[in-house]
């Protein structure tokens, strides 16, 4: 649908963008970036402390999603679910660190309780959910998948659903499944967009205009992970990237290129594509 | 066994304490004010993000012990079970927030689980537990505490036990019960000491020298609760309290009159304990 759908919000030929905040809730320092930015897309990761900070502390016309969680990635901070699925934890009881690994051992039924148990979670600390995506992909092995479009059909969110399954971080043999599943699917699909890959040698915000600059017609997730480099932002072992993010996109030349775009929210997306489905 | 316990180990008569940090795992900061005062006790609470960096990052001496957790008192951060136990999550599916909500709603054979679950993802995580203790008291429901009993015994370990109930944070009418059960037990008894109830006018620093000046012969339990007052630490509700204790604890003077006490570490009641019931 997702070609009636940016004609019915009269987005066909142009650059549009959703600037997405990931890792919402996974520590203090990632909401402090948050709130020092003051835009309004993110998502947020409902197995980890402060989301409550988030979704209560939230501007008024806030774009917030659920970041589906089945990894914990760091030595620490680190996750654990929030439902009994032992197929979901590794030997320490925590998420699975890697993709790899997760993929490896958890079973569709555990997942599936998880994902809806973050879903609800969201829902009992009354955040008025406008789309759903994935911490670090991990919901893209096949019968996973299906259970993540499943969960924007029920719930009726948009989903970060990218149009293209090139570049996603699953093994390649699994690319043309993924692809079969995304065309299937009747939800909206957006062209995914980050940083990830840019060279950052002359600097964030020039890594930032260069790839913000190379972006053509069509709705972009770009999705970033700012945090304070403060005390406790600086004790990831990424924080470097984090705070690169936050200082590009506090720059006003950022900015400036970021405003001729054409700012696009879930939420929009949410309310035509409920419209749509209706 | 107090008595003789403490005979062995050469403390009959004398000014002994414990200083113990609480808290530890909780937030980057509780670690941080950890790092900082380099003394050996403290206990970790296994339900956080940050309780593997502590136990990763410990001295080779560390005296750290489990910090059983069944209630996550601010409106952030905000923890979750490790095990399933229904009881033992409030409506949004966080422990609950007071000793009050737990003791009302929690059902024994699930507390039971979930304790027993935090001791075994510390010792997973490679920790040479060396004690349990209570956040905020909540294992003083009669039966929940002859678990927590239990659980000093089975592992070996002393667990923070008071002589007395008589201050205990639970209703008048069940410190009698409380105060048979400690006198049952034949695990080491301490003497509970904090700065609750001083006088802070005067400065922190005044108020640690005024509370440890009057503390007589015995094993003194004193806890704290330490935390660097970051821009995380200042985002808890009793920031104020958690950088007095720091403040205090690295002021020479008051290190002063903690050296007229014979430090004790649990890892040294622990050995001679065992060595005690063998």
């Amino acid at each position: 649908m997702s070609h009636a759908l940016w004609n019915s919000m009269g987005l066909t030929g142009k650059r549009a963008i959703i600037v997405h905040h990931d890792d919402l809730g996974s520590l203090h320092a990632q909401n402090r970036a948050w709130y020092s930015l003051d835009l309004p897309t993110g998502s947020v990761m409902m197995p980890c402390a402060w989301a409550p900070q988030v979704i209560r502390h939230a501007r008024a016309d806030a774009d917030l999603g659920v970041h589906l969680t089945l990894t914990s990635e760091w030595n620490y901070p680190r996750w654990h679910p929030l439902t009994p699925g032992a197929s979901l934890r590794d030997e320490q009881g925590y998420f699975w660190a890697t993709n790899e690994a997760a993929w490896q051992h958890i079973l569709v039924e555990e997942a599936e309780a998880e994902l809806r148990a973050q879903v609800e979670m969201a829902l009992g600390l009354g955040l008025d959910i406008t789309h759903l995506d994935t911490h670090m992909g991990t919901v893209l092995r096949p019968d996973v998948f299906q259970v993540y479009l499943q969960l924007g059909l029920e719930y009726g969110l948009p989903l970060l659903l990218p149009e293209s399954a090139q570049n996603a971080p699953i093994p390649e043999d699994l690319q043309a499944t993924l692809q079969r599943q995304i065309e299937a699917s009747r939800l909206p699909k957006v062209r995914f967009a980050s940083l990830y890959g840019a060279d950052i040698n002359a600097g964030w915000s020039n890594a930032y205009i260069n790839t913000l600059s190379r972006l053509g017609p069509g709705v972009h997730h770009f999705l970033h992970h700012a945090a304070a480099a403060d005390e406790e932002g600086r004790a990831l072992p990424d924080w470097e990237n984090r705070s690169g993010d936050l200082e590009a996109l506090s720059d006003p030349a950022v900015r400036k290129i970021l405003a001729e775009f054409t700012w696009v929210t879930y939420r929009e997306i949410r309310d035509a594509m409920r419209r749509h489905l209706a």
